[in-house]
């Protein structure tokens, strides 16, 4: 048959995604703030909150104007200054709007939390419809946005229009700015905020709970804002920053492999991936709008209800975009295609959808406290903090294998998949479309975990408001399905840059040129080994920072506690912001050297082996022999750093969300409860476990996706 | 010139180092062994070593007994009868000549102990003398023994006599079950000592210093002696497997480089790595003799002395051998070798004790207490021990950039070196040989390791029998001193791992015929997640076995102190017998999943890409599109694996040596000092990184080494 054009439904769907966004804000405006308390403690916390994105913002904005000119005049002297102002102005938008999403995500935040903590005056419901409409607003912007601003660039660039595959890649090409754009943000953006928000919390732990033996959200302690803004700017603004970059990378990474199949699909199969993501808008905001709690249900259960809807919609809708736009042409001279094409493809979607659900089934294997890895933990609490430590990090070594067979199985089904279309390149795009699949429910998860932060915040606000215990135990069992969500999504978001790693490399190599990534050359040797020990020192670095600017904390709070001994006796107000202030400085301050290093190593691999030449290689065109390239290396730095980054990121997530569940599951009553030994144990684990589920853990996702965004952005200069 | 022929060189130097192995424990036996008290605790260590020896080496017979008759029918069918039987042969010489290694390395140590501790009654320099003449006779003989295998193998299988690079090819390739052997059997003994001396441990510290508030070593612990045979089947028989294996594998490795090489240097390209190897043992016993503590010295700087001497000589014998017989004669129809050959060879051995000495030192700088990262753990320990956990699992990660960036830059100047010769498959032979000199060091590197269990033997049976203060004090001394060549020994064995990998990989990719192992491709791709997802896997394994076994521990040692109220006032003796007897049986239970594990992988990774096929790649002789060769994937697994094995290794042996250290650093009255709450922080890390730095982090050298074995053998089936 006739592909038919549905490019229509990218427009359709960025206008739904921001209508209902603006739709849901409205509603969530109107919401009451309930009483004085919390509204002034709600404005202490967006006080803090704003305070700290706008001088993050401008840190980032500093940075990544020099990494903007850098590069473009780089690949405007390579490539001819055109290339390069546009590569420049698409790294511009896609930082902007990876900004503007934090910033988005954080406002309607600390908007939703105090509305939240209100509605949980009235009823159970009101307050989790109120917090899951305030991730929704979250989830449907970012992901609009980042499909928004893919589709100027793309049509602004004259994709709309290229009618040969070197047009249509050199537009694709100057795509790639934004990606790096984004995720350059991103990663400074949940270094920063994931730095911040876990020195907040261990400092306010450390210096309240052990040293001053005040309970956790206690109105005495002075870093307890700080705690509560982290929450905002750290899981907020950072994940959906890091989403934002996850759904660009990936659609430009995509469309790269779309030109290579230019000759069979044409037009069709660089929007495609695009076309997908709209679908998968429209499939979230029915998942959104469908969520009713029943009175007497388990949160969980009301969320999950939504993400089956979404999936299996979204099934739906991708097979009629598969079916409608890869139909193949015939090409002179080349194979041809199975006239079923557009069914494998379909199958690959539906591969990528099921590793999601397999992700998420995964993390909660390993985090929940219904099965037994959490138990152990919880278990060799009772001999004490070294054997809780011992077993925590064991568990989270051990949930690495699964998430990796997974992938692995579902790499080799796609690319099998979409060989068997007999399109040349045909297994390739198979990966790129099961990656579609697995990102097609982003806005719902991503509508979902922001879910988590607001509820946390609102449990905190009505614990400092003085509610009642009734109420405070509803907000605790919204808190408790927060964590779960919050757990959920970082496991969605390394699965996705899992599966997508294979992709971007082939990306990258397509556009440095590159046929072979040998690890038999000394330099690709080099350059693999070189990308993994930057996924070990770049986590050292990022979950060393939590304890330095923890400690500043620490100290400022004890030299409150010192200078007005009023505050202890609850005759005094601490001064919140003087914590806020110090914290957010610390932050800043810290996140600078992971993030420059994640930076500056691909492009020191790059640059030293363009100059340095070890090995030569036969050119069979030529016959002659020749350096080998410098993209080679770098791919190997890619590659190899991908997969450690993906190992240890599930290390340091799932390690740290077990740790947390094993306390929780002490706290409910199990081995001697809250205030034993055993629980004193198990709090040292949830501590360790910090920085690692917080801040490490997801900087490493972006820190992964960043390698294939820069890399991207570096090929022109290596050919 | 003309080659000379220095095969003699072997000959001379394997019986020059069991000779003086010998003449030293005739020494060693001559000493007095104390009083009848430390006779009575003697006699308990080695009757608990030798029981765990006897049962752990009836459970790795079967396993090798089983592999073995696999592997020789597998290659047996592929490649007939004859080369099935030798490598089978080989892989039962190795298997033997590496439990021997441990047993004669265990035997001698249990020996010296004693006779150490006794000789500080006399004198501190007795003490010491005997203990590092009991490490020595570990050093000479695992060192003279692992080159005896490889010259009796490869003289009896016709090595000698080979006159075509063919013939020569086969020989080589039928020692690799040899290497394969070796490494079998360190794994399983390094694995099962590793969990054994761990266990008890940290079982003996938990039930002892903690619950019942009794001293270290203290005899009234009925898990004392349980944790004195654990430094003997641990350190001793464990390590001395693993460098066993090294120096055989990295042997084997080389001379199949060296037979590529065949052509321009004929038969003494391929024995030089022998020969090489006999220099250093040569080198290695004038180091060890020349050491004589002067009666006021620090004995470390006394070991410095003794390993500058042993580099020295080293250095200016490989240069020697390297004249004699790299001169390359021509080739008809090939580039001509520069006649400076031998001079970039010597160069690039130098380059290899380069990198020993250079991570000698960055092992010191993260693990000693003068340095600021175990003084910062030890800062962090006092706001308790979660930020001690967090402070010492960052100082782990960052302790692999270092070593990393230098065995990088280690690897392309001994290529670059080796390059400049023009001699085809040059650059390759420069990383062989930078390996065979960082390794010409090994039976002095060796010694001073086996030192370290001796000493904490030595000061354990001083304490336990009641000596005087000032002896306990020396012996102390001297066991801090051993700590510290411990931990300087296992960076030394993960450098030459790092080292080794490039060129493993290589020896691998020769015999298998695969040209390139190309990321790109999908199998490949998922060759190399499973390799590193392996290294995590196995981690967590290996951390957790302690765990296990020590929870075992802990609760007979309950039981009999609830049994027997006697024995903690003093009037009844504990069962130690009943307490090594179940540490002994937790081991070897525990270690069989691990082992398992590691071996299957591999094996499991090339059978499922034998008879998959996904990826068709052109076949540039015959034109036809053919299916991936199993020997890409396989080849992924070994160098990934090998990447993240090596950083994780670094992680865990130096975040473990770091917060042993920290510990130390406050007992030694510092922050507080010791039984103060900064204390107990550090106590915590110190349990931590014990699994860490003694069970999980070594037995991933070896982990690393034989998957270079395991798929060197498979090779021949993969083709």
């Amino acid at each position: 048959m006739e592909q038919l054009d549905l490019s229509y439904i990218i427009l359709v769907a960025i206008l739904a995604g921001l209508g209902c966004a603006g739709l849901l804000t409205r509603d969530i405006l109107r919401r009451d703030q309930g009483n004085e308390k919390m509204k002034e403690i709600a404005a202490a916390i967006q006080q803090g909150a704003r305070a700290f994105l706008r001088r993050q913002y401008k840190t980032i904005a500093l940075i990544a104007a020099v990494l903007a000119v850098v590069f473009a005049a780089a690949l405007g002297y390579e490539k001819g200054l055109d290339f390069g102002l546009h590569t420049a102005l698409a790294f511009a938008l896609g930082a902007t709007f990876s900004a503007l999403s934090g910033f988005i995500g954080m406002q309607i935040s600390i908007r939703s939390n105090v509305r939240s903590a209100a509605g949980s005056l009235k009823s159970f419901n009101d307050a989790l419809v109120t917090a899951l409409r305030g991730g929704a607003v979250s989830g449907l912007s970012i992901v609009s946005m980042s499909l928004a601003g893919i589709a100027i660039l793309f049509y602004g660039y004259g994709g709309g229009s290229a009618t040969t595959s070197t047009n249509m890649d050199l537009v694709v090409l100057e795509l790639v700015g934004f990606g790096f754009g984004a995720s350059l943000v991103a990663l400074f953006a949940q270094l920063g905020g994931g730095i911040y928000t876990k020195a907040a919390d261990v400092g306010a732990d450390l210096v309240g709970k052990v040293e001053a033996g005040i309970p956790e959200d206690d109105p005495r302690n002075p870093a307890v804002i700080a705690d509560l803004v982290g929450d905002n700017v750290g899981d907020c603004a950072g994940r959906g920053a890091d989403l934002f970059e996850s759904t660009a990378a990936e659609n430009i990474g995509a469309m790269v492999l779309g030109v290579l199949l230019f000759p069979y699909f044409g037009f069709a199969g660089v929007i495609f991936p695009l076309v997908a993501r709209g679908f998968g808008i429209i499939a979230s905001i029915v998942g959104i709008f469908i969520v009713h709690a029943r009175e007497d249900e388990a949160p969980m259960s009301a969320l999950n209800r939504g993400y089956l809807v979404t999936t299996i919609l979204a099934a739906i809708l991708f097979g009629f975009a598969a079916w409608a736009m890869l139909q193949p042409g015939t090409v002179a001279g080349s194979p041809t295609a199975d006239p079923n094409t557009w069914i494998f493809y379909w199958l690959c979607g539906i591969v990528g959808m099921i590793v999601a659900f397999l992700y998420v089934w995964i993390t909660q294997y390993y985090t929940e406290s219904r099965y037994r890895n959490v138990r152990g933990i919880a278990k060799a609490s009772e001999t004490g903090p070294a054997t809780n430590i011992i077993e925590g990090f064991s568990v989270g070594l051990e949930a690495t294998a699964l998430p990796a067979v997974t992938v692995a199985i579902a790499l080799l089904v796609a690319y099998w998949l979409g060989s068997v279309t007999n399109i040349p390149n045909g297994g390739l795009y198979g990966t790129a479309i099961a990656t579609m699949g697995m990102l097609s429910t982003a806005a719902y998860i991503l509508a979902m975990d922001t879910f988590g932060p607001i509820v946390d915040n609102g449990a905190g606000i009505a614990e400092m408001s003085g509610v009642s215990d009734a109420i405070r135990k509803n907000m605790d069992k919204l808190d408790a399905a927060g964590n779960t969500t919050k757990a959920l999504t970082k496991g969605y978001a390394v699965g996705s840059a899992a599966l997508a790693a294979f992709l971007l490399f082939n990306a990258f190599l397509t556009e440095a040129g590159v046929k072979s990534v040998d690890l038999a050359h000394p330099e690709t040797f080099v350059g693999a080994f070189m990308g993994a020990a930057l996924v070990f020192l770049f986590s050292a670095f990022a979950i060393r920072a939590v304890g330095h600017a923890a400690w500043s904390i620490i100290k400022d709070v004890r030299d409150q506690f010192k200078e007005h001994p009023g505050i202890m006796a609850g005759t005094e107000k601490p001064d919140y912001g003087r914590t806020v202030d110090i914290c957010t400085r610390g932050a800043l301050r810290e996140m600078v050297v992971p993030g420059l290093l994640a930076v500056i190593t691909p492009v020191a691999i790059g640059l030293i082996f363009k100059f340095v030449h070890i090995t030569y290689v036969l050119n069979t065109t030529t016959g002659l022999l020749e350096p080998l390239k410098a993209g080679e290396p770098v791919g190997g730095t890619l590659m190899v750093g991908t997969i450690a980054g993906i190992l240890m990121a599930l290390v340091l997530n799932t390690g740290g969300g077990a740790w947390d569940n094993a306390k929780k599951y002490i706290e409910a009553g199990n081995l001697g409860g809250k205030g034993s030994p055993t629980h004193k144990a198990a709090v040292v684990g949830d501590t360790v476990g910090d920085p690692f589920k917080d801040t490490a853990g997801p900087s490493l996702h972006i820190l992964v996706k960043l390698l294939s965004t820069i890399t991207l952005v570096m090929a022109p200069l290596l050919l």
